[in-house]
């Protein structure tokens, strides 16, 4: 059984205001020319198709287009669950349909202990749940926590295990020992919201839904896809992709995605950013996260930087007035003059000009009559 | 070819506040039967599934069930389109994998004119629509009214038609000469927004959603099923149901649906109403549409009447101020405590007390003092 894993689509997410629809087709295309390169025997999706529970028109129209493109004009066997970005219910739409075509689509933890049996392969489809819905379906009001109920739950997948088959694990939580970035909304499930790896252990491979860094875990067997956009300026440096799992070969081999438009960040003065021996070297389209070095006042700076560089996604200052020396702030030892140009010097990096220093000298003779 | 004709099943309405969550599953379960019994080839639900185009959790729920129920369990071919209440992009979800097992749901003007071919019959299934949506499709800027696209859309039809089949039109509209009731939102498009009958003259039936009454058009082959379920006070009196047709006996059937609750209109006085001789011959599970003949102030009337009835969905008065005759307004003629007394004993269909008369002379007095 040779498949692909991906996860955390997030049709609909918006990157500081600006809409990625064209990141997400684009990086769709990439999925299903690896997934046709791989000649793979099922695509795995890991949960949070959609970035909300009540999406657009649009994102409906968008993820629907991609689903009936690969699953129905594609005819690639599709294995997918329900993340915590997703209405279960609405998600669920038209499920009992698809799997005629061999599309599981799986939103319900009732559901889960009954795999779908591929290549000799058992793919478990657990999609992302909370602690009372295991108390519903186990009854049994003890379970708090996300770790007690994935005890009951790998407990009773493992009853349907058979022997001869490789057992596949599809899932959207937090493993415990993932490292988190800031774009994936907190799993908050009661006390203890992460799991523990050594419950997983049983299984030939997890794949996992939800961090977007697919180096977020460092196992062997328990591995995040994370998202094939980068979808937060914290992603800026990470290089997405998928998972080409092959459980008869016993490998497992990431495929890069390359973005149709890149998140960068770039920390320059003002100056050199406008200057086109600096920016020609840039790809522009690409998405910024700008940090000036200056400590000028730049007026209009965001315009003048959107003329440069379209999408800029957020504009932040390195030195702030808490960078501002000990030396230079109020020292009762320096005359008003001295401490002036010393304090303007330091913030605009070049001393008071011949003009400026009379215009200061006027302004203290005036303050120091009126005292 | 038999079919059932239903429309406006408006999943998720409101009547003034009460879900008709259960007086909806209960007509569903009426349909299922009637489409049993008769041994309809197929079932039409002519728009308006949803009663929203964001319908909630619980709606999406509630619809998809029906629908697995109707198609996957039952096996009843199912010819459906979106109505002014639906979005045509989130309905239209799954609706690729669906036709797979005979449920052809359509929600966009340009794949109206490949009609669906079931025992002999041709279905073309016509979506609501705007007339920019018909500018768009025939790239015809000079298409204004639903009119002259529907003059466009019919011709189109017409092109597909075999000789030897029935053609049956399913849409959803307001046909010319038809009458409403309050509680169909009002399809404005553009100036003309009535379908002349002539248009659709070519096809042996007419299949409409829209409006709830279906005695809103006199016509052997042209009809609205009506909902199956009241929507509104305004529907009170009317019977609900659905169409059985039969498109080689040429005969046309309504088939009645028994409302789970009814919705009812009572004018009566307070007193009565509270009366247990009165209220024990009436199914006071039913909604109550209240007005009260009475004058006089009733103190926390609502919660009175709910105590009886738990259903009331509206309360008015028959007598307003407006019915207090003239001869006891503001008259010259008449003294102070005379005209109060006229205007009690009006009001109160009874004369005021001693007590409240010496009440009303002391009050008079003082103010005459304050004159």
């Amino acid at each position: 059984m040779k498949f692909l894993h991906t996860a955390d689509w997030h049709i609909g997410k918006k990157l500081h205001g600006f809409e990625l629809t064209e990141e997400q087709d684009d990086a769709y295309q990439q999925i299903v020319q690896i997934a046709t390169d791989e000649k793979v025997d099922a695509v795995v999706i890991a949960g949070d198709l959609y970035d909300r529970a009540m999406p657009s028109e649009d994102s409906v129209h968008q993820l629907n287009h991609m689903l009936v493109d690969l699953n129905l004009d594609r005819k690639f066997p599709v294995l997918a669950i329900s993340g915590n970005h997703d209405s279960a219910t609405r998600l669920h739409t038209g499920s009992e349909w698809y799997s005629a075509t061999n599309y599981f689509l799986n939103t319900e933890l009732a559901n889960a202990f009954e795999p779908v049996e591929m290549n000799g392969t058992q793919f478990f489809l657990l999609p992302y749940f909370e602690p009372w819905q295991a108390r519903n379906v186990f009854e049994d009001t003890e379970i708090r926590t996300v770790e007690q109920a994935m005890k009951r739950v790998v407990a009773k997948m493992q009853t349907a295990f058979k022997p001869d088959f490789q057992h596949v694990l599809v899932a959207h939580f937090f493993a415990a020992g993932s490292s988190q970035t800031e774009s994936e909304t907190k799993v908050v499930v009661g006390g203890l919201n992460a799991v523990p790896l050594d419950l997983l252990a049983l299984f030939d491979y997890v794949a996992l839904g939800h961090l977007h860094n697919h180096h977020a875990l460092n196992d062997e067997k328990i591995r995040y896809s994370g998202s094939p956009v980068k979808f937060s300026l914290s992603e800026a440096a990470e290089q997405k992709g998928v998972w080409i799992v092959d459980t008869d070969a016993h490998t497992v081999t990431y495929k890069e995605i390359t973005p149709l438009r890149d998140v960068e960040t770039r920390t320059e003065a003002f100056a050199t950013l406008m200057d086109s021996t600096y920016y020609d070297q840039l790809d522009r389209d690409n998405y910024y996260g700008v940090t000036l070095t200056d400590r000028a006042i730049i007026p209009d700076v965001m315009n003048q930087l959107r003329t440069v560089y379209p999408r800029i996604v957020s504009l932040d200052r390195k030195y702030g007035r808490e960078d501002i020396p000990t030396a230079v702030q109020v020292n009762p030892n320096l005359d008003p003059l001295t401490l002036l140009e010393k304090f303007f010097e330091h913030v605009n990096d070049e001393p008071l000009s011949k003009q400026q220093t009379n215009w200061a000298k006027t302004g203290l003779n005036d303050a120091r009559k009126e005292d």
